[in-house]
């Protein structure tokens, strides 16, 4: 007779101390301003990824040759995003000073700032690949300068140009499009993701974060998000970028933006887990 | 031919000017701690309230007879509490100002406060009826102070003592429940509301301020909601409680938490819109 | 080895010939003006059926002791009124011709309109009792004179007055309520039903026609219809409902409102396939 | 404070008199045989619509340069087709009166009759480029010759033969291809649109009308629609092609057969929406 | 910074050896034959139960002062019953034999039959109160002995006569009725508890096994069900149910039958969760 | 008037004995471990036939023409997976010893056992064309040897080496991909059917078994399964299948694994009745 909670992320049961990866969930949605319940988004990847089977027939990797730790959601508040953002940064840091590396899954993207924040505290000339249906690089929104629609704006802010790379944009407003073509300031791949190979031959040596938006999916293959975008990329697709990225040193990352009440056939959910899942195996070195 | 939007509550077109009664939508949610999307609440009872009649059977009245005015909705602010009830708050003042009774339609209860505190600013010696499942009597949820669970309390930190009346309670912290009825901050009527009938007789003479969590309904008529409460009072209980408290000076009221994407067959939303009608006819005086 | 197609309701399988009662279905929802759908009625309770006994426990009786046929769904055209009532009558009169009871499910309220007219012409002293939520005596809506909000008045048109007997009524045009009440019209029991006892020992010699809106129900048990409407009745009330005219002769039926598409949990087919089972055991003579 | 209802599509609020192009909703369903309810289509892409931004990064043009009206919706009767009809065609008239370009948003496949009887009575020479998954050619259904089935033979009626290319067609009874094909009616372009660039150098000269059933595209991006066929375009096909009309003379155009009630995660709705946002930008001259 | 999984139903994270209440999940439903899926009611329970305070208001006790020990799910295979209920049995056995009480979380009602077994192996005077829709004792199910419909049959089988009462029942075979009824087998309770006084006066020395099958309450209150049977019982009879036995000896119990996918508003989990924790609230000796 | 009950798949209702074509349904999902529901599979597809035309533009036939028999639906036990399959293979060596061709929809994909053994018992020199995301080849699963995910083990059991081609497979484990490909017991396919035009070449004399799991298709298109797999074919892809295998010598075949309640579009049936009517076209001897 065996008996077990199923409420870990599957074959991600090493001790924090012995792993060398740290998943972690930050179930914050309070700057959403269309369909909330990314907050939902961690326990759920968790419960659905016993769907899944530790082996990827796509990278020949098995999940069970290697050690992740899985350390739950971060418990965090609504209606106070400053606050929010501290918590998270704070357990970034306990990672990061162990040396291992964070996977944070969402949560909203606005939790990737404090993430971001930590690993460039640590590596200075950290280069940002972001995966995105939308630029989020708004100055402010609704007079708030945090928040989904202005993260990468903000991580700009302290990480500067020629350092961020965007793929798969296909909607923001003029004006950003015009900040980041016309001013320098990041990189935007528009629609797809035809400049990465080169964009990783350049990069290849320095240590790079990568943020997803799971937005960037075409909303047929991933319903259950908050600002659905049609035209996105296609679940093969994203296998492709993350074979593309295999070769580079990633030091962190995060998937976000999964909000399962509006995924009724739990697809989008099997998309997520299986995407941490690459992710995971792809962030491991040989 | 006739064309038009049907995007006002139903009767309710009188202009701004004109009307006696002003009602407005507050599409906040964010300090839910667990179901989100109260904020799609306002413009789904607008929309659905043409499954309605004008007219009320129950208390034998038509809408039309009445002066009243739909504001549509608030530009409110995600991620920044303090910022979204300053927004609340400066409308319920222009609402005042020209002696007009405010009816919010919400968004979560924490929107309750800046429409209390405005009210009370013109009457000092405002009553509240609070009809609930839960007591949202905390001194803080989650390190905050400004939040869902405890925005009684905070109307009760101005308008103090023996001024609070609540109803159909059937949820809180046992610390809740012992702050309010042994320290004798407010009266809780637990699981219904036989003491309604007499406390309208105590307090006829006063001002009133009415707000409706509409989780006071049992799950099996509202499910829509951020925290359904088996238990609660059936949909001809709230037609009574309204019958009753027809005799009161109400001067400001409002109805929150109605959650409309966890209401797939659309029953919590004609429940809503019901019960706003049966309310804007309660709240005329004859 | 068993094997059978389970599309016909349960217990319904005696041949046209020898049956008594004729169930059939009238799948059409063209006048429906809020929530079309109750088109897929009749074959949702055909399947749905076999989550049920053929025993009732409420009256204890056996369908299968019985002779029901189902004569399965007619064919009818969206977009022409008329002519889909034209079908039902062609078909009401065969069944009527046959010496047989006819049990009508719907589809929209409309569909009863042809059924009464079939079975008024061999009973012209025929009473109806119609248990529904809303009035249905609009002299025309939006233009046209057949619609599911006219139909009680296309059949009071010919029946005349002092034979319509309206009950569980909370919604109509003030002026609606004002005709049958003021002008004598039809007998309307307002909310519930509490008259009905009396009416039954008034009616008890005549011939009978049961029609039943199934939005009568509250939308917390019967939330899959058109127009829901909170307030109604119980489930255990419409069993009452049914006892209480058990003894009267009916000579015809039919169950309308049924809309599936809104009834994500399946109840209220659950619902409806026992209130067509009690209702077939009701129109049984011993 | 800012305060408004948003109920009208994005970006369109110029007055009627100074725009050049008309939105509008034809919120009929009426002859619909199969899952009912387009007619909740024109609301929910107003409402959602605010998903969007103004500006299209595939066009790069902007809504806010362009003058159009968002006109509301018809009040339009149910079960009774030709009145339905008859309105559409007024409004459709008086918008054409004003030289003004109509766009009208389904509603049904049989409410584009209407709108292009009145085009075609302002230019003689029109052309019908019609994108769908259905044939649409049968000269009646069930009886009727008004259908949802028959719309594109009744255009024929009067518009006659090599006047109408139709594209992305999968389905359909044998004899409408044959009737097609053989009789040389109508173009059929089987599948897909290949043949679309070569017929838009034929007819560049002439005024065309647009009509697109959203079923064309495959039910993996638009689940949301009356009759989904698996096979269709995927929502870049159609940015394609409305790329590729870019250069006609486009007078008049529709968008219909969006029935978001199946459509529980949004995502048809958000296509339709982006749909209409860019076919609006493609209606624009330069 | 606090960081934890909520993994574990609130309130109950002693540790094995020092409880005295054991809950766990039986996540089996292979013998159901409508609709399947309450194998995903224990996780979801758990869940769910962070919407819950660990007080209760209405037995004015907390969770908190008492031992409750959650050991998660069982993991049991589906496609060999045998081996399943074998499995359940072992674990049951572990229970018993470590003087602790088991509060069993299924699954579907068959799952019922090894924890009496075990614990009728140390009571030999064990009496079973057992409240459902559904008689549960057919002889054999579709030629199967074990089934979701032969449970109470099966447990009768070794317990006897004069030992089984059984409340709410409002659906079964006539010769289920008879059964119980003419042969004085078991105490059938039709459609409420209106007997459940009498009888805990009767039992009130003996230990007894409580199984409460959630289809006992209305679908209404919990559609979420393999079965759903409209004209069952409130959520505050339940209430007064748990209230009536509050004074017995209730040395085991389970909680079956929900299924929380057919449940899209999460009210049946809200509600199997908080009959749990009133259960478990009962079961404490003071 | 024309009536009849659409209980039959569209175009199949030739008598038993003049059919070349038998369809059948086996509605079992017993061994499923992660969401049940395909014993829904069969009445939907039948249901939903209906929105389809008999016509395939495809391959311009038209199912008319041929002689195809609805059999309906095997009654199953759950709970006994033994005799579930016997009553399969009962039912198909009927089919077999009228020299009709057995087309089986499922179901899990379990059920393709019995048929392929029986078809096995007929043709020696059998080939199966297995279409599936998973390569079902483990050797037991949680102690069983009769699942779902054994289903292609078991009948290699018999078949042996070198007669079973694999497609489409992108989920398993590590050791079963290692035991097909070292082994050289299967010919697998990884993630899409490049070598199928190879491989029906090598066949093309042989007796062929087709077993489509329809989750090979891509969770966008087909969301509606036990266990969804992004990464899968599209429609189309499908199509493209059909066409290849079209000159085989197909002598049975199974459609499995659709399961309706995760589908709440509607369009994984509305898949799944179209691949059913191209594959009974397929199966045509010209």
């Amino acid at each position: 007779m065996e008996m077990f909670n199923k409420y870990c992320f599957i074959g991600c049961d090493t001790d924090f101390e012995e792993s060398n990866l740290v998943i972690f969930g930050a179930p914050f949605d309070g700057t959403c301003t269309f369909r909330p319940g990314s907050r939902f988004g961690p326990y759920k990847v968790r419960i659905e990824s016993y769907g899944l089977e530790t082996y990827s027939p796509y990278l020949n990797r098995d999940l069970e040759d290697y050690k992740v730790h899985d350390a739950g959601d971060l418990d965090l508040t609504f209606g106070n995003t400053f606050s929010a953002l501290e918590n998270i940064e704070n357990f970034a840091k306990k990672i990061i000073a162990k040396n291992k590396k964070p996977l944070m899954i969402g949560g909203e993207h606005l939790v990737t700032l404090p993430v971001v924040k930590t690993v460039y505290g640590k590596y200075k000339d950290l280069i940002i690949l972001h995966f995105d249906a939308h630029t989020d690089l708004r100055e402010n929104y609704m007079g708030e300068s945090l928040s989904h629609s202005t993260v990468i704006r903000r991580i700009w802010d302290f990480i500067g140009d020629d350092k961020i790379y965007q793929f798969g944009i296909r909607s923001g407003l003029k004006k950003e499009f015009l900040w980041a073509e016309k001013g320098g300031h990041t990189f935007i791949n528009k629609f797809g993701y035809d400049k990465l190979s080169e964009i990783v031959s350049v990069i290849k040596d320095k240590p790079v974060y990568v943020t997803i938006d799971l937005d960037i999916l075409d909303p047929s293959i991933f319903p259950g998000t908050g600002t659905p975008e049609p035209g996105g990329i296609s679940f093969k697709n994203m296998l492709e970028i993350l074979k593309t990225i295999d070769s580079l040193n990633i030091v962190g990352a995060d998937v976000v933006e999964l909000a399962p009440d509006y995924d009724p056939t739990g697809v989008s959910t099997a998309v997520a887990s299986k995407v941490i899942r690459e992710l995971m195996l792809v962030m491991q070195d040989f």
